[in-house]
């Protein structure tokens, strides 16, 4: 890879090779990041050349990926998922502009798929033929759905809390599902196990630096769908820490590259019944282990494995905690979906949920210009969806019945 | 409309000025289908111009589109969804060419979104604040996530088997959603009542002559998606009747205009259990009531209200009907997932399983290029989809468990 350099680890700094055996630090055993070239990078990557290329996929951003020259690409579309402005939504929490990513219309519908598409990548050009993860729903039928594209095998290991519909999506994939009798903690040891002992492609974010390189095209299009004005912040749901980092990395690059003048502030949101990376911001100590008490499945994380990476990102950047009840991301379900027209998972429009909150608690400015990231489809999780949305109108096939139901409801 | 010459009866061919008052036939009741004024379309619009176009959505198809000038344009990303070739199933089904387009990537998960995109346009000219249509599901869901993001109200009358998912999805958006306790057809009458006496807009198939105008677009992006090399056959669910004469029309209006040189064979996919369009096509007889006895909600349509437009479509094309039992529509949903990554709901990929029922059968040559379509999101109906998927491997977490787990089935 003449764009990368090496890997690093964010815990020690020992500097490594980047491939696809030294996966996390030989001295510390710390999580690795990624290090590019830019100079080299800079030679044949510039705003002018983006702006021409056909390709609207996070394939666009090829030469800012940690991928081997003459890699196959894998076949699902991946990214440029639409930004939208959205005015109504934005008066309503009281802001001047604000933007909504719906990262939610990716293949099967997930952020994840970011980083999945690299991890195929990676596995199919490194000659594997199976890969494998641990993960609470959307890294699984991320990984699932694209190694199927791309004529892989997977083994996939869930929590049993784990959504029936993620399962079912895993399984329509023909993953090799694996449901563990335990929390996430307990899942992602018996996968590392199994990965270890049978050599599979290991695609867990604990252990992989590539998977937040594929997150950050998030914001490379994020970036350029503003035409490079970068907004104040971007509001985020955090749960293992791998995506905030690589929210935080796609800026990074482009500042590197000169392709932005400045860095946003991260909103880093949590739930309050899960919270470890906002607690560890907030208390000034390192993370540990908290309950995974929260209806946000995607984000209910006790041990975040990338929280070393999570952390240096929000506090980089300046960035702000806001932990929101499991209430008020219901709440923001049916905000999203009224003003909006976007129906995001409980994690997925956690974000929102902790935007409005920290809008409400003045940490935001009213003429901030917010965007705030949807990271997973509302189908998803109907059983949460179900609890925020209430139940239709049930009527017999007739007209004064209707009207008579009209009457006796406030619709 | 500068591009619109009139709306012409299916039933009795009078002619009729194109707007939003005279929905169907004055003089019979039929149903209108919206003409064009080619010559005029032509000399504004050219392969070349298309080309050049960065408009990613269906609205990159304007002068195809019945729209008055000075609309506003719905604010969601409708259309542009990714065409696979998708080559380990192609030669799974013994066929030489096959691609996939996903259109359960649109904003709420279905085809339908480009129809609804249309109609909410034509609303919001109006000066309409409410929009309304009975629907067993995505019909439903596209008008309401729409509406919600254009600001404008909804009332939706679902039919009371409509599966929880598609339910949710209404009530997230803020529909007004009323259950009705009958089939489809009552659920269709009930709203044509309320329609007529509140004065909503009228986003029923059954009336509304620019819905299949919105739906044909998905034919314009296979079209270009191919760089206008027409494939032999395009597979589709058919069921109330608007999609299928909607993919013919989109490739009337290419040939028309000179874009593309021959037109594709449609083949008609019905369930078994409900296929009144193919039942007439096969034995020539008119469209008569069937009951609705399939697990694939969207297309379980007894009595089709496009079913004149699908059948010119169909015999116009010198299409082939197939009909499918609910077994191969489950058969179909795993099909596209092991080989392709692509999730599609009972009705979305009904089509595939019609093309490969059609390829066993001899019906299409095996050194054809088809394209099918998948039109809805699996996650919409994850109790079929569960029915499809079988049961993850449960298993304590603990090696020895997983390994003893592993000896005992055939993964």
């Amino acid at each position: 890879m003449k764009n990368v350099k090496g890997a690093i680890c964010v815990n020690c700094g020992a500097e490594h090779e980047a491939n696809d055996t030294t996966l996390t630090c030989k001295k510390c055993g710390g999580i690795l990041e990624i290090v590019y070239d830019y100079g080299y990078i800079k030679k044949q990557f510039s705003r002018e050349n983006l702006a021409a290329r056909k390709d609207f996929s996070m394939w666009r951003y090829m030469d800012l990926l940690p991928v081997e020259e003459g890699s196959t690409i894998p076949p699902l579309r991946v990214g440029w998922s639409p930004l939208y402005k959205t005015d109504r939504l934005a008066e309503m929490l009281g802001l001047k502009t604000l933007y909504i990513k719906d990262d939610g219309l990716n293949p099967t519908s997930s952020l994840k798929d970011r980083a999945s598409a690299i991890a195929i990548t990676r596995a199919a050009h490194a000659g594997k033929d199976t890969v494998a993860c641990s993960s609470t729903g959307n890294a699984a039928s991320s990984l699932a759905g694209g190694a199927a594209a791309m004529g892989l095998k997977s083994f996939i290991f869930v929590p049993e809390r784990a959504p029936k519909a993620k399962v079912t999506q895993l399984l329509i994939f023909g993953a090799n599902v694996i449901s563990v009798q335990g929390n996430y903690e307990d899942t992602f040891k018996l996968s590392a196990g199994a990965i270890e002992k049978w050599g599979w492609y290991n695609r867990n974010a604990a252990v992989n630096p590539y998977l937040s390189e594929g997150k950050k095209t998030v914001s490379l299009e994020i970036a350029e769908q503003l035409d490079f004005k970068v907004p104040d912040y971007v509001a985020i749901s955090v749960g293992d820490g791998c995506t905030i980092a690589g929210v935080w990395k796609g800026f990074k690059d482009l500042f590197a590259l000169g392709f932005i003048d400045r860095l946003p502030k991260l909103i880093s949101v949590q739930a309050e019944g899960c919270c470890p990376v906002n607690r560890a911001i907030e208390t000034g100590s390192p993370i540990t282990w908290m309950d995974e008490n929260t209806l946000a499945d995607s984000i209910a994380v006790g041990a975040p494995r990338n929280g070393d990476k999570a952390l240096a990102a929000i506090r980089e950047s300046g960035g702000i905690t806001v932990n929101v009840s499991d209430d008020e991301i219901l709440g923001a379900m049916t905000l999203l979906g009224k003003t909006c027209g976007i129906f995001g998972e409980p994690a997925g429009v956690t974000g929102t949920a902790g935007l409005k909150k920290a809008i409400e608690k003045k940490l935001v400015p009213a003429d901030a210009v917010v965007v705030s990231v949807v990271t997973g489809n509302g189908l998803k999780d109907i059983v949460s969806a179900q609890k925020a949305a209430g139940t239709p109108l049930s009527v017999p096939p007739d007209m004064k019945e209707l009207e008579k139901a009209f009457l006796s409801c406030t619709l």
